[in-house]
């Protein structure tokens, strides 16, 4: 398993399909002594074989029988038809006789390949080295089975709810620790929405940085929702990720385009009125709440009215993690839908 | 030393004073073997005698001798003259050649005890379970060598820094478990501090109540700040702490009042208003902030205008401790003086 986790990870990491490695072994005489690799295989990316498919023709140009072989895999394979065919059928068809996984497929499309597998006789056995499994998945986990990308909205505060102070200033509230986390968050998702009040306002670059202030290897898309234009001089026009200006209010239709771009994970980023947007649309599956130890008393708050009035109608999350990074602390927590 | 901590424990928790003990041993001719109890005594409260006083006067009425002796006190003996005269020169006068001290006095009017002892030949040794001598100090501890009472600004708010909802209702916007945290605190002072427009607006009792919600043992004072009456219905006339009405706006003025009546901890807390006032005087020691995974988008601020209006005059705090409370989280910060 730690070999198909190795390949795993030379799949892309921002891609629509997970990471997923697969190494054939033949079975032992005795069923005690070291088993033999007959093939190897991973994920490229979407549109590009699966990693049991790749395994099985690896296995083939090495002139393996496969017969009779163990599957290694770091996902349960997939029992339905996409692009590629289901790699369940793939696998019975080569006469594979036990399959090992990691991570079961929790997505309801493609779930249902180790039931499928035990019922043609297949001895599975699941959650081998599952939490390097789920690491390996990354970003992809809480993206799987939707029908839209995962958005986490970002606020960073100070200890009274301000985004700024009342001149509007900003830089900075929350410390160097916090922000190098934000970095790294950026370096994760597939796309960085902003509306253009927060573009036109701050001038942001929205770029992903790593510690020593270079460009991160993965850059998101930088995207501006709204009617106005981003200037000519601006630094989302500067050195990043794409530039995408989209002339909607809409949060829905917002990620039904980004979603069509191949997005999987979105940072909403703000200003008020976009996060507020997002959140009366419940289409918030994650809040990244840093507060810092700073008291402002008035300045613009991290959201615009979401049409509550009473305290019983407040959005309520359930946290997730608190993290102290440095002076500050970050809150991680989900929006509890109405049962 | 676990005896004359147990000892100190007898003092009472609010007074102006710190509970100390003190024990009195006969020094071994061999200086290995158990050593033997020739006094205790403990600190009864402001104007009665300090707890090496108290265990002096216990080994005279035991008819022991105490030259040579060995005192075992939980706070460095005094070395001022007040209502009880210092207890350093007790000690000498009574020929106590060693003392063992837990805490040492941060008190800079009264410290200075363990030197004086030193330089007349008393082997003096400090910071002998001083932790556990720290804890029964307790609430003492910070407001050592003021000339006001020591002042905690608490407020509970939404993660968006709303304390309540557009139409006024709070309850409850944390949970029980932090608000039972914030009960304990409440039993901690001597004080509840809060702004007349709070006390008509939310009629609340402002007492500190036990897990099982009866009434704690020590109720603290509740005070109203401001010009307006409290109506003769309200919970504040109700069980609990006595009333002070105190017609000012002034928290400068409030401290005073309070100091003369005795009062060490004051906890102030809200309305936005009177926080925000005592914050502009620069008279908040400690904020602590209770922070719910809820979202309101709309609803008053905790704070109200500080005149801040730029991020580099914002108030930064130094944090002493982030801790998760059930959904919740409390920060603990100090303001950072300017230097």
């Amino acid at each position: 398993m730690r070999r198909a986790l190795e390949l795993a990870r030379r799949g892309p990491e921002h891609d629509p399909n997970p990471r997923v490695g697969c190494v054939l072994l033949r079975p032992d005489e005795d069923d005690d002594g070291p088993a033999t690799t007959i093939g190897e295989g991973w994920h490229r990316g979407a549109g590009t074989p699966h990693a049991e498919v790749a395994a099985l023709a690896d296995a083939a140009e090495r002139g393996q029988d496969t017969r009779g072989a163990t599957a290694v895999v770091t996902l349960e394979p997939c029992a339905h038809t996409g692009r590629t065919g289901a790699c369940t059928q793939a696998l019975l068809a080569a006469g594979v006789r036990r399959v090992v996984v990691a991570v079961e497929d929790p997505n309801p499309v493609a779930a249902g390949g180790a039931a499928v597998l035990r019922a043609a006789g297949v001895v599975v056995e699941t959650g081998v080295l599952a939490d390097e499994g789920r690491t390996v998945l990354g970003a992809w986990l809480p993206t799987v089975g939707r029908d839209r990308p995962f958005v986490t909205l970002k606020t960073a505060t100070s200890l009274d709810g301000r985004v700024a102070a009342a001149d509007g200033s900003s830089r900075w509230i929350t410390s160097d620790v916090a922000r190098r986390h934000a970095h790294e968050l950026r370096a994760e998702v597939d796309a960085i929405v902003v509306g253009t009040g927060t573009a036109l306002r701050d001038d942001p670059s929205l770029t992903a940085r790593t510690a020593d202030g270079s460009l991160a290897e993965h850059q998101p898309l930088r995207v501006v929702v709204g009617r106005r234009e981003v200037p000519a001089g601006a630094r989302l026009r500067g050195p990043g990720g794409e530039l995408v200006a989209l002339a909607t209010h809409d949060p829905a239709s917002v990620l039904d385009d980004l979603r069509a771009r191949g997005v999987r994970r979105v940072l909403v980023e703000g200003g008020p009125t976009l996060a507020a947007a997002f959140l009366r649309a419940g289409l918030v599956d994650e809040v990244h709440a840093y507060v810092a130890p700073v008291l402002l008393g008035s300045g613009p708050a991290a959201l615009a009215d979401l049409g509550i009035t009473t305290i019983a109608d407040a959005v309520r999350l359930e946290p997730v993690s608190v993290l102290p990074l440095g002076p500050d602390v970050l809150v991680v927590a989900t929006p509890l839908r109405e049962a």
